[in-house]
């Protein structure tokens, strides 16, 4: 590709409205334009990259023996009332009605109709199993779409469904997703990890996730440090603390805190460690419990795990805390003066919680706080759970090692969805007994575009993009220096342009009147691996210019040799 | 790929709603299942079609200098308020809202879309010209969707627009883009003709069609037997006879005609030639006319050409006829009765028409007609314009030869749109004198899933599709004949099933335990072109069988020489 003849459309300035560097990398590399909030339009840049992305996930995906389909973007609502999810999905799901006011969704996932698809298709175990992929634009009507690509509302997502009779044959296909996820990524070129995740509202009983490591990652993924289990913070066990819990050395005293609110001011204002703090969150039961709220107890310097909060039978989910009036009016005081001793409710201890002695927590009297409690001795220690997240140092749950935790950016997750959509869809083919058995399902998601938004947040420097070869929107350019004016290096760059595209490599030409300056920025930000420059001053030592994106390193070769250099 | 791991999902029963041939194989074949009106899943063997379609496309496009973006599917409502066609569009157009009660539609078409790219990207001469293409679900809310993806609401097209300073410039585009479509064509395998086309509602100047030939086809399109020329049956022009009209040689009497209430019963009833009759058609007046109705009067045997008429200012675009009612209310008589003499209201007259002596016609009143009318002696000749269908045998409008007339299927089409999107968006460049100057456009689309039908519309037999070796779902069949019961076989197979994969060549190997009888039907109906048998007969004479798909032709050859049949 000449550069003349090409939508380069880089930009100098950084975008105002561009929160993270991916956004504003793929702005000023003229990679993607926004259209609308979460709409955007692919720019050549950009969709090189996104097509070789796809490219790479198609061929693994047909690897795996995956047969590709592709369904239409717009479905019949009533598919979506089958599986109830027509009620149960929120705003997120488009609705809208066609010319014949009948009701259709723009859809943001393909479970109901790839099951209606195979129960029609499908008759017999001898067709099973069966998995299908497509890669398709989807549509989440996200309530803030935010950092461009990362989380638009119409995206490009790789979704595959498989089907079985066994649980065994489920988990075969599975471990094949896994293993083929595993190849994509690797074949990207990007560092990235599977991780144990919670299967959350879709369901299911095991769960992976893929990440992409990278400092400004959503998501806090957690390794051991001695053996292979890693898993998302959210779905990462903390272990109760080893021993038995220190027996009390200290007399339970209430004291005034008119302006401790918070563990921090707590800590600051008095003689009391953090971790013999503890904080008391109030949250909604759900539906089965006899009670409105409960308490959830955790030690001052932990987090609370959400889903592993509204995973408990007792607690409402989504999880939902309460407000300041509903607390004082059930507590009697505010949020900042909680704690477990006197609270007139259902109170479940973090296992960390639980092994505290002589702490101090709020007396549920607005300013003041008891310091010196102990469980069993001054309240009574009930139900104990694992309410936290992990934290750096922690026992890992496989038993071996320590934790650490690293930032990623989900872009790829597989799930064994069990009977949940076959069931409520009747789908069901005749078994080696000649009976009708409901089949049993997994599915398998790839986040197409945000995966060249991640790739770009780990891998980027001041000057741009540094594009794994896979990925790049041209493996080489050449650059030549004053073309305009000298015949001699309009010739070897043509000469090489041609030889380059010859050899089959992706190449981009720079052939536009501008200035040395100007073109190695653009190509600098753009993130194209290799670089050839040329130039009369070089040329009169018989040599050219490489340059390599990533290690930044130059050698001057001989012009014959380039080629042999990446 | 091997049948046994494959979703082939062919169906011996010719599905009842599908009413052409291509949408009852593309059933049949397993290419396609119906989700919703107008709403496909492509399966395996109708995807591997449409991506080869999709591909061919893509590198000519590529070829031609055109470059590769991606927009978005939802567009802003906005972008179509500002062109007019928020409001112009019909209920084709679907609309809807979001979350936040936008207004959005999903995408028939992109002018507006890439208009606004344009107009923010490009500030200089020097950018242009810019030829931008994408290969996109589109969405177009037929009020009947039918014959299968060849009339869907979703489908697969090509969309290009390119931009310009001068009509000299676009006119170049343009016909390189002709080129590349001419190219496409080829490439597919597939008998086709480019038409002059109406630029109808789009506006434009010039527009060509390009056309899969096939009976069933929905378009007329004609052609000189002498020439280049070829056009769409609405765009060719009919010219007036040779010759000066034919003096009167007869007188004109009423007849009173109480069962002829068309051209045919008079014709049958009475001693008149059709060539000798015309016929009056009333059809509502533009808001540009003075008047509300206008007649249209053309010979007896000859159709109206709508676009013809519409294109005339005096006439309401789109055509509207007037009804029974408001004919008697001007007329004084019903449709069966009409003609040209004592009508109160402006004609315009056919040139066939015109060029009639001693004619047959309604006399306006209920049950009578006048026979022997004369133009100028019985009644004035007015405005005389091209209002007909050519047909076959006309002399052709180039000069050269005269017309034939074929079917065709429109798979592409080519305008140059002007300024019409650029002038309402105020697209504009600074031009090489510095000064500000609106864009001039072409646009460039091509129907890809839509070609898959044509192609089958255009090759099928009685056993099923005919591919083109292009875009067949496989371009190898090797059926083993029995192959669960002899190893020979099965090993022969596996064999040339590998060495097949190693040549590159897309291959099914049908490894089913079927009888022969079902995998020779199978391959025949998805249309496999070349096809390998293999079975011990003909492995005891140290042969296997080849068989051409399309010729039918069946050779025996040395198994090392299989590979050089096609």
């Amino acid at each position: 590709m000449r550069s003349s003849k090409y939508l380069l459309a880089t930009q100098k300035e950084t975008p105002s409205d561009a929160e993270i560097v991916s956004h504003q990398l793929m702005l000023r590399a003229g990679m993607v334009r926004k259209l609308a909030s979460g709409l955007y339009t692919w720019l050549p840049n950009g969709l090189r990259v996104l097509s070789k992305v796809e490219q790479i996930v198609r061929e693994e995906m047909n690897a795996s023996g995956s047969i590709e389909i592709h369904m239409p973007t717009v479905q019949p609502s009533d598919l979506w009332q089958e599986t109830g999810r027509w009620d149960k999905f929120g705003p997120e799901l488009l609705r809208f009605k066609d010319r014949h006011s009948r009701d259709f969704v723009l859809g943001p996932t393909h479970e109901e109709v790839v099951t209606e698809l195979v129960r029609r298709e499908v008759n017999s175990y001898k067709q099973l199993p069966l998995n299908l992929f497509q890669i398709q634009a989807k549509f989440r009507d996200e309530v803030r779409p935010r950092f461009g690509v990362m989380r638009s509302r119409e995206f490009l997502m790789k979704d595959a469904y498989s089907f079985h009779l066994s649980d065994e044959c489920l988990q075969s296909t599975y471990d094949e997703m896994y293993a083929a996820y595993c190849r994509i990524f690797e074949r990207l070129g990007l560092e990235y990890r599977p991780v144990l995740a919670d299967t959350g509202s879709i369901g299911g009983s095991v769960s992976h996730e893929f990440h992409v490591l990278a400092e400004s990652g959503e998501d806090a993924i957690v390794f051991s440090d001695n053996s292979d289990y890693a898993a998302n913070i959210e779905k990462a066990e903390a272990l109760a603390p080893a021993g038995e819990r220190p027996a009390p050395s200290q007399e339970m005293q209430e004291v005034a805190t008119p302006n401790a609110k918070t563990i921090a001011e707590l800590v600051e204002q008095f003689d009391i460690k953090v971790e013999q703090t503890v904080k008391t969150l109030i949250v909604k039961a759900s539906e089965e419990s006899e009670h409105s709220l409960i308490a959830l107890i955790l030690r001052g310097d932990h987090e609370l795990n959400e889903i592993k909060a509204e995973n408990l039978t007792e607690i409402a989910s989504p999880l939902e805390f309460a407000s300041e009036e509903e607390i004082r009016a059930a507590v009697g005081a505010g949020p900042g003066s909680l704690g477990p001793v006197n609270l007139p409710m259902p109170v479940i201890v973090d296992r960390a919680a639980a092994h505290c002695s002589d702490f101090g927590a709020g007396a549920n009297v607005d300013d003041k706080h008891f310091f010196g409690i102990n469980w069993e001795r001054d309240v009574v220690l009930g139900e104990v759970a694992d309410l936290r997240n992990v934290v750096e140092g922690d026992p890992s749950p496989c038993g071996s090692g320590n934790l650490s935790i690293k930032r990623g950016i989900e872009v790829g997750h597989i799930f064994q969805l069990g009977d949940a959509y076959a069931k409520s869809m009747n789908a069901a083919v005749l078994n080696e007994q000649g009976k009708n058995q409901t089949l049993t399902m997994g599915c398998y998601g790839v986040g197409v575009s945000r995966i060249v938004a991640a790739a770009i947040e780990q891998n980027n420097d001041k000057y741009g993009i540094t594009w794994p070869d896979a990925i790049a929107p041209f493996k080489l350019a050449i650059v030549p220096m004053n073309m305009h004016k000298s015949h001699r290096v309009q010739e070897v760059a043509s000469k090489l342009y041609e030889e380059a595209k010859q050899r089959g490599i992706d190449v981009l030409f720079d052939d536009r009147k501008e200035r040395p300056g100007v073109m190695f920025a653009d190509i600098e930000l753009i993130g194209i691996p290799h670089v050839i420059v040329i130039g009369d001053r070089s040329l009169d030592k018989g040599v050219i210019e490489y340059k390599n994106r990533r290690s930044g390193e130059k050698v001057e070769v001989a012009v014959e040799q380039i080629f042999d250099q990446f």
